[in-house]
């Protein structure tokens, strides 16, 4: 497609930019309690749980709504009423997990790191052994932020030493990071369509502990977002409580065949690191310089610093961007100005070359001689 | 379009048959904080919020997901910690909203009528009267477990007089029977995309006297469901807090578009009102009986009693129809054995009469003579 008709590349967090498969797959209605809509929904969610690789002792249990909605479900549902949550911050997604437990009521203690510094499991294992109270320890995977990479490894092993449960938000990763419940102790993994899996938004989703899950009648502070009801209700009527968004989940169940003939997480790594490479020298030519060092520069989404020259201003680049068919995203750290730029979604190698191009030709036009930081 | 090549007309409560545009709308990809998209969005609040009448007085707040959970949304986010909410039920929609408050730990009194039978609003004003501790009065417009229709004009004058806040579920009503705001005093009225407004699942929403959302800060019980901080938020930076379901309101922009073209609420009703009519005449014709006396059968969703020639067996009745290209709809009464057939969505006269036919084709095949109850 020509780039002047196109949709413009979404280059965010998502939503993305999916595949015309993905997005045709809404053009049909579909009974939500038909068997044939309850057929392709179950697929779906044994097709999610198998990504983590242990599909005897984890179920995927989805949910209407956005990822913070799967992200305050799987606490509200797996956090009991005498339970304290350890929650490692080092962006926006782990404040926010914090700031659901305040509404719940919820004792926690968080550990903090700098935005651009990814949380020690040493620091983890101390702060464990430090309160008993404890029970549940909470982590970003790649935290949106910055587009840091956090170890959730040895996070995972921290928290299984001390015997305490582990829920990672994996929203902008899932689909594209290996995490293998066989080798990474945890009891839940939350996720959404609209990331690496790229479906379109509107249903998010946990992979749960089985063994976990089951204690857990009774612990929901909320109806809709009641997981453990919602997994007995899966396991007595194949059915959804509540109307699923059944277009969203049709293109969610496209977007899978996709992902499957891509190679399931290794293709889809492949291809965002590749994707991400391209961005980070394309921009470095330019002059921009990247947040993050590469170890812990995970392939999703880049944070750049904004650059010196007045000439650069963020709105005019943005809006100069935009008509040229790039969607890009504003930053979100306190500790530098700064933008971001995703390399996920439906878009390739020349995809990403033909964004640093469009970035060339609008610093031309804005008379901005570099993208160097002060 | 031949009826062999169309997806099934889905004669449900919804997810409904949607129109060839409006699911047309969900074939591009947009950013959840670009411009354009926003621009879009907020055009949809403002149509919303205008349907009921009151637009300098009412706001409309969306949440992502289904009724359920805006209803839930709305009830922690407008009655404070010691509020007291007075629960009126003849259906499984007015139970499913005391089973909200037993989640939040609200207290609540139950006036329940049987399901054929509208609550009474005299009986509501000696409960207001009796109790001094109640703050809100909770009722369903359309109780979709019947298809009853319940006088709320007289439950909210009732509430009025004894000076106590109404919260109307209107999901399965809302944008065909008519709710205007200066007319019938209401805090809240909740509805969904994919009822009356022939819009995809995946997005709901509240209309909200913006008098009562003012006071409501903190109230909410959970970050994703609270309305208060949804609504701040949309007058700072005019976005969602979390990510929305970008085609689904895409797609919801296109149905109001048509819903404007069919002469809003009047045109609706009246296409409906002639779908109603053509559905109960046609199965009366066939012997089927309807629950409900037409004075109190909205014209949303018809209960008809199981027929009692025992060669009629609802699940070869509901697969034979689904082959034919007809989806209809289990029974959710306590009263009687009994099925649904809906007659909203993008359907009409001729398709009501169609699935008639398809019925009577039915029949004969499974040998049924007649579809008259015991």
């Amino acid at each position: 497609m020509s780039e002047k008709n196109r949709d413009p590349l979404l280059l965010t967090p998502g939503p993305l930019t999916t595949s015309a498969a993905t997005k045709e797959a809404m053009l049909h209605d579909w009974g939500s309690r038909d068997g044939r809509f309850l057929k392709v929904e179950a697929g779906v969610r044994e097709r999610l749980a198998a990504i983590v690789g242990d599909p005897d002792n984890y179920v995927c249990v989805p949910v209407q709504g956005s990822g913070t909605f799967a992200v305050e479900a799987t606490l509200g549902t797996l956090i009991p009423r005498n339970g304290k949550a350890l929650v490692l911050v080092n962006g926006a997604y782990g404040r926010r997990m914090a700031r659901m437990l305040d509404y719940m009521g919820c004792p926690y203690h968080v550990l903090e790191s700098a935005e651009d510094s990814p949380p020690d499991a040493g620091v983890v294992d101390e702060a464990l052994a430090a309160d008993s109270a404890l029970t549940h320890v909470l982590a970003v995977h790649c935290e949106t932020t910055s587009g840091i990479l956090n170890p959730i490894e040895e996070i995972a092993f921290a928290a299984e030493r001390r015997n305490r449960a582990l829920i990672i938000d994996d929203m902008s990763a899932f689909g594209a990071l290996p995490l293998n419940a066989r080798k990474v102790p945890f009891d839940a993994v939350v996720a959404s369509a609209n990331k690496c899996l790229e479906g379109v938004p509107g249903v998010a989703f946990a992979i749960i502990r089985k063994r976990a899950l089951e204690g857990c009648q009774g612990y929901a502070r909320s109806l809709s977002l009641d997981l453990y009801d919602q997994w007995v209700n899966f396991g007595k009527t194949g059915q959804w409580r509540f109307t699923p968004p059944t277009h969203v989940i049709m293109a969610l169940a496209a977007a899978l065949d996709q992902f499957d003939a891509e190679g399931g997480v290794e293709g889809r790594h492949r291809r965002y690191s590749r994707n991400c490479r391209a961005l980070v020298e394309g921009m470095r030519r330019l002059g921009f310089q990247s947040l993050l060092p590469g170890a812990i520069q995970a392939p999703i989404i880049v944070t750049f610093r904004m650059p010196a020259d007045p000439k650069f201003v963020f709105e005019a680049f943005y809006d100069a961007l935009q008509r040229r068919g790039y969607i890009i995203y504003p930053g979100k750290l306190t500790i530098a100005d700064s933008f971001r730029m995703g390399c996920i979604g439906h878009l390739d190698e020349d995809d990403m070359k033909a964004a640093v191009g469009a970035v060339a030709d609008v610093m031309a036009d804005l008379g901005v001689k570099s993208g160097a930081p002060a």
